[in-house]
């Protein structure tokens, strides 16, 4: 298949997505941090999703089960709780056995040790798709013992839970963790780079607001979960990161500070339609 | 009494308790879900309401002594933690020691077996408004093994917080609930349902965009407690669906997604006077 | 020293402190109440810091440490957990012991007992920075053993999580704590004061919209370790009192009702410049 065959090809998958969000509504269940987890739950809206959080075990479990069939599952490490170390393991390996696609999120890797131990321990149940920023995914691929070629200096790392890597170091981790789980990888930066192992996206666009905001990351994990719902895991990374710039190149010109910035993004997913969201530049190559 | 003095006499009641909640500031304690916290406080700070908000048995027991003198506390069961199976049995039997009205909100009837255990432990507390939807209301009166008609198809249920019923499908249900509770239940949706076992109020207003954000019943139960501080049971549940109702009409004149809609929501629910919150539509029947 | 000078020097220190902020982006690390934890969060972003939010003792002692160096540390007692009891003593010693500047929010003390036996335990730690208002610092004071003056009738208190004392009853019991930690003390309301114990500024401006959001008080002490990072404790506390007062003035000239009062309000603490935050009036007495 030729690059261009297969861009358009993904494009028309976008523009699906997008659509069957609205259309089907799915059931996403969460289990997310309690700073952004109102975010976390408007933006699901805004793009159409069902949104339900929870945190023990048994609710994640039974999350898992009734997101199996149309549905997916959201799990964000933010402001770990004891509440965690028995909820986040059962529910992705109730994901796992149900065949429910779930999407990690691992913010804050290197807080602690808890976060490592549960990051550890979810590996196996392999999520559909990793949403990072750049230090996340390599510390993320460090943790899971992965090859890859790190580019750049090898200086950065994880700084509380911002990024100081470039998204472009972060590419050889990105294809290993996407290659490890069988799934999808969004690391979200200036530029974003979405990958399936495969093939790797490259999108530009967004707005230095969304940094200005605390969850503009979790709420985009959240928000490939209602995608994962109704496509495939590259197509829901790349439709939640390309929605996300969307949004945010429209509220850019409506808003200059964060807090109106993030009103009218919001209201720009809610009203983004699969077409524009399609239409959002991408270049595409070969892993 | 004439239905229509009754009528008249509901009216004269809401705007004396829209009036008092912004005179007296009622000291309102809640035990409430995390995502939707901080919409629960704004909320009930927008209608004059004193907003405190704790999890464990302790600080419940204590809010539940604070607010017995013109104060209320609210309980939603939203997104569960350990720390509730304590705190909520114990703030719903001191509410109900000390005579402080207390509101429920059922969100998430079955989603494990958590929430099941604490309905049921929290029954003989007899809460004053129980606020819900029509999946919820019909859930809670099923899981307290009430005897009542279900109207419509009889298919329906939960999904995940969000209801598959009609409203009016709930209304034996409703009206069940209130008997046992000697209480009022307000059913939310698209036509809005208040009953306390005797009269069955009927409300039309609202925005299709309060379900596009989340925490709107979560917030309205939570505005229910405030005017139980300061009015009977049926009047409270009927002036927070009013107030809802006219906050909502008046911001879908201004705002046409979901973010916008919110912030102005909130505002109109500061704006709101008496007179206007009672001169809101509502068809009155006997139960 | 005479007055005008030092007046003058501390307004240079405020401008200074607005500045470094935006250039250094110190890391705050926090433990705060689930309530307002995204306000605080995004004011802290708004002025320049990169907030990351734990709640375990090992992510808060984890955090202490990685706040030591041009960090800070802030912890606000709302909304406690079962995990509170071990992770604010344990964060709050190893501030101590990293020599990382920590601020204290003791907001709710009186709801329950674990609130006092914390803010006992972390007594030794010696906060750089305490944020309150007036009852609260009272009941601070009170809970320490410290002697002060009271102003006023006696009569007062907390009543939830709000004051029933105005600011100048506190003025004995603020210059006390700040003697007793050896650091700054921030009361907020109508006119807020701020002393390190010798001097005791008095500040004008702000907006009776703040009262009308929750999480005004917790996001204003969140602001504060972000200047605590940068500048003495004392400097750190006017600051983000004067920061507050210059955005909620100009937030109030462009909105009338809370919810657009507070985007505004963000929105302005993201656009405040050092020289009108230093330019904001105040008055210096000696304490």
């Amino acid at each position: 298949m030729q690059a261009s065959q297969t861009a358009q090809d993904i494009r028309r998958q976008i523009a699906e997505a997008v659509a069957a969000a609205r259309e089907t509504a799915p059931l996403v269940g969460s289990i997310t941090n309690v700073i952004t987890i109102d975010y976390v739950a408007n933006a699901q809206l805004a793009v159409g999703g069902s949104a339900a959080m929870v945190y023990m075990a048994e609710e994640g479990e039974a999350m898992a089960g009734l997101c199996a069939k149309g549905g997916a599952v959201y799990i964000n490490m933010g402001s770990l709780l004891p509440v965690h170390e028995a909820g986040v393991p059962a529910t992705a390996a109730a994901c796992a056995a149900n065949g429910t696609p779930w999407v990690l999120d691992p913010v804050g890797i290197g807080i602690g040790t808890l976060r490592s131990r549960l990051l550890t321990a979810v590996r196996p149940s392999k999520p559909a798709v990793i949403r990072c920023n750049a230090s996340e995914a390599i510390a993320l691929a460090q943790l899971w013992g992965l090859d890859f070629e790190r580019a750049g200096t090898g200086e950065g790392g994880v700084r509380g839970v911002d990024a100081t890597d470039e998204v472009a170091s972060a590419r050889g981790a990105a294809v290993a963790l996407a290659r490890e789980t069988g799934g999808a990888v969004a690391v979200s930066g200036k530029a974003d780079l979405v990958t399936d192992g495969r093939l790797v996206a490259t999108c530009q666009g967004g707005s230095s607001l969304l940094t200005a905001i605390t969850g503009s990351g979790c709420s985009l994990g959240g928000v490939a979960a209602v995608y994962a719902a109704v496509s495939s895991p590259f197509v829901a990374a790349l439709t939640a990161t390309q929605i996300y710039n969307l949004a945010a190149d429209r509220a850019a010109t409506q808003a200059d500070a964060p807090a109106s910035f993030k009103v009218t993004f919001v209201d720009e997913l809610f009203r983004a339609q699969g077409a524009d969201v399609a239409a959002q530049p991408f270049e595409l190559q070969e892993a």
